[in-house]
């Protein structure tokens, strides 16, 4: 295969452009000319945002459906949602890798830290990130889950926003124990650098992670 | 709540309406004059089988809609599949207790034995199975999971489903150490009562667990 | 076997009268017209309290005699203390279902939440805990186990023990993550409704998580 | 506390006074001028073997009553019987140390390899050796537990005992893993050196390893 | 920075220059015109093959040195040898990503199957491989660890090493469970596709797996 | 074996004195007319102390030599930091029982209690020290792991280390739940017994507690 026809899809879940751009922003240190192109794609029938299993649910088919229609013209997938969404059911579909960026974020930690801290964004969704945890066999290596608690508006502050990352960052550190820390969402990439330095811990960026691996697996063809 | 406005609805997940009434029957002993009704539907939408991630995907949306449609006359749900989908969607939507066969059954062998075994349809779900599991958190009280490997058209020959049956719980028993075994499919209770006389080890039925614990879940409305 | 031949023996452990009848209004819910009859007993050589390992050990024997003496009667067992005391015991005894109250008050929570949290009463008895649930093999499905620290005259104070409860309840899910929570004792169902309407999670009365149970498995003979 | 003052309890919970005789002469490399005394006495009230939970169970108090008794001219107790009968009774009693030989066996074993397996008599210990390394947390350790299967009468056959340990241990090294082997029983120690030879892995007599660690906390005094 | 100043050292820690250039042969899918150069180096003071515990440490401080000495012009390392010898080391020395090729082995299959199991050369490094894989909290996602068994002589004749891979890669996939492999050496991608096909499962190169790893993280900076 | 030609030799990896005349100083208990002498020696290749992994690393050679040049007078060996450097590369070197003292810290702790927690010098070596607690596949026994975090010139100033071992074991009882401490360095046994009264909890002093199986295992020649 020519370098030229190797493409990773990153597929944003959710409905909100403002999230895939910034997704897509993020992509931009690990575009290499003669590497994978990476094209981000928002999913037209997300919700706005994941928030519940409910969501998480309905957006499984559609991710089902983009990985089938790019299959032809995509050398690798990336599902852009912290709860990995449809990630098992696309594996199903393409014999291409389909990474998550929940999985690829624990798993890029767990080479930076010996306990790994999230950052979510909403309470409710932390026992949904527990039970991945330990379907990844890989809850030793958790130190603790917490949440900011922001909605969608507040999040458009990105002060308020980086003040409560870097609350729940330090909580992560002092009260549970963790030496890594990831971003438990998609399209917060431009906080990484800043909360990395302000909380003194390596952060993880999912996204990243996940189009990390799949650029390696996207030209090793396994 | 009067005794007579409390029914569990039971629901088969697959669009086979003989696993449905393999279910139904299975019910019999805990129907009780004064108890829950328990009513065992099919859901139309479903493959005739679940087979596959996609499968599992596919009767979550269908399987919370039949939930929100009958919130009203129902006291308690089952999810009768031994893959549990929808399991956690479904508890959003209603605050009656949900639950689902795979987990119940688990549940149900860990106060029979110390180390449980699966007998599964198709060696393809055991992956699926064991994902759940380590999300369940009782990786430790597994012995394993394998598989009878037969086909739709070959389960219908019940001299050979029981005979693959047998063989696979001995290997269970003898070769992974298991002293309880669950039956990892719904609509099979016709086997139990032969099979544990048979490989000398108690044996769940995984439909009639989770309608047991159902029951009392609807009385006491936690 | 006729219905009418079903019963369920509860046993209470402990000498205490008012514990015993504290389980006993607290299986109302569970008695149905056609279902089992639910019998709790008073075990008369138990101490007042099972406090200590000594305490634990020295009901064995006479639960397990009680078991023997009521196998013709009785179609299951549930014991009434949240250590378990002589369930494996009385397993070897009886080939009728023998349940435990901290199993199965666990089991449920596992239905019910990703983590549990338990309310004990006396912090020595932690450890006896901690072991039974690595025994369980689901440390990591449980959060905390604290105590509410009141002897027993204080816990005839119903305010102050509420009280203490509640603070508990509120550090288990504050502070150590428990999305459910387990009342670590039998006989305090009276303050469950309360309980869960003030810390905002489900809570899991043990004694009636054990019955449910049982009354399914008495109606299954399995 | 001059060292003619300690002297380490070592007590055969069954009633075979030759057990207690083969655990007496185990002790001898541990007798040293100057050390504690060791000292080995059968439990006349217990069974002939200890094989169920009920003989389990039947001893913990017998036992208590004999550290309480010898409270006073013993400096550390150790519990000499696989199951680790009554062993957290007795730590309620005594501010002495007590040991137990599954546990000490088993932690023992963790120095010498990095999966232990287990030789046991009887198939039916088993699931009660398991929930036991389910309660010491050290699940990840075991390869295996495997019995010999012979009855009060075929142990006497000496030949014939080695020749079944001699097999079991083969298949624990080869089929399980195991890369150090536990005689899951006291009073065969006389078969020690002769297995590890024959096997090519270490393998821990428990009552030596209980004994071991019980002349160090003895002198400690912690 | 130019994509001209990125590049992966990949150190080979054994002496032996064969390996290294089957190491340096494998990244070429890896190596793209505008991304980092990877260059391969064997470590002299190695032994020729990394065999026991001494071997392992006997490599750590020229490790250390190699990573020192190349810090300037290296944007990421990776340690080439299946006991990931002074990882931790090395992360203490520089501040750029530090990879060993048995952890990423391992945490790329987790993104291939469900349990791993991994082929190894020796029998006596698998207690080693399995404490590096409870060092990783990862021990419930392995299936097992298999020996081809095969001296330095035996290795060099690759249908004999390629009839023992595919034998052991059996064992792995029906005695063991495994869903996904896992090439427990360095050096050896020339029977990577082949033993897919005949296995039947997915195979992992480490050193590829760990090479694509540090591609991402080179370009990201953490 | 005549008593006289057993010794353990205890080894000091770092290169400060004091440190091993700490040690030897806790030694005297275990000292028995008959029994092993106990020889502590420094490593003078050893760093002042080991804080580093590169420091652990950078003993493992002259540990090995030691072993190596003494394996004729000696019977057994313990590794005196809590760390346990080299402990896998010493037991290849001789046929000699080799122990660690945070191997057998933790495993004495798992004796006294249900959850250890350890009292670190820095807070740097704490992820080291979770490493091998995973290693040691005991995760589920730890309660904490927390530092005083002074150097080497503030533990000369011995109110003020006792103060902060106070404060950090508090902390662990209180905060992580832990019911045994460990000491998680060499050479501080003096501040034991003051500790442990001060605390209420069982405090392990790991050097204690390796060289008391080692006498058992020396004497014990397995």
């Amino acid at each position: 295969m020519a370098a030229s026809s190797e493409r990773i899809l990153v597929i944003n879940p959710n409905s909100t452009q403002a999230v895939t751009d910034g997704i897509d922003r993020a992509m931009e240190p690990l575009r290499m000319p003669g590497g994978p192109e990476i094209e981000c794609v928002t999913l037209k029938e997300g919700p706005p945002g994941i928030e519940t299993q409910a969501h998480v649910e309905s957006v499984v088919a559609p991710i089902s459906a983009a990985v089938k229609s790019r299959d032809n013209d995509c050398s690798a997938f990336v599902i852009a949602c912290y709860s990995d969404p449809g990630l098992h059911a696309a594996r199903e579909i393409t014999t291409k890798p389909v990474l998550g960026i929940a999985e690829c974020g624990i798993l890029a930690a767990m080479t930076l830290g010996q306990r790994f801290g999230v950052i979510s964004i909403l309470k409710k969704s932390i026992p949904r990130h527990l039970r991945y945890v330990g379907q990844m066999g890989v809850a030793d290596r958790m130190a603790g889950d917490r949440a900011i608690g922001l909605g969608v508006v507040e999040l458009a502050d990105e002060t308020r926003t980086f003040s409560r990352m870097a609350e729940v960052a330090a909580e992560l550190r002092d009260h549970d124990g963790a030496d890594v820390l990831i971003m438990g969402c998609a399209g917060m990439a431009r906080y990484r650098d800043r909360l990395q330095r302000h909380v003194g811990l390596p952060v993880v960026e999912p996204s990243q992670a996940a189009v990390s691996m799949a650029i390696g697996r996207s030209r090793l063809h396994w």
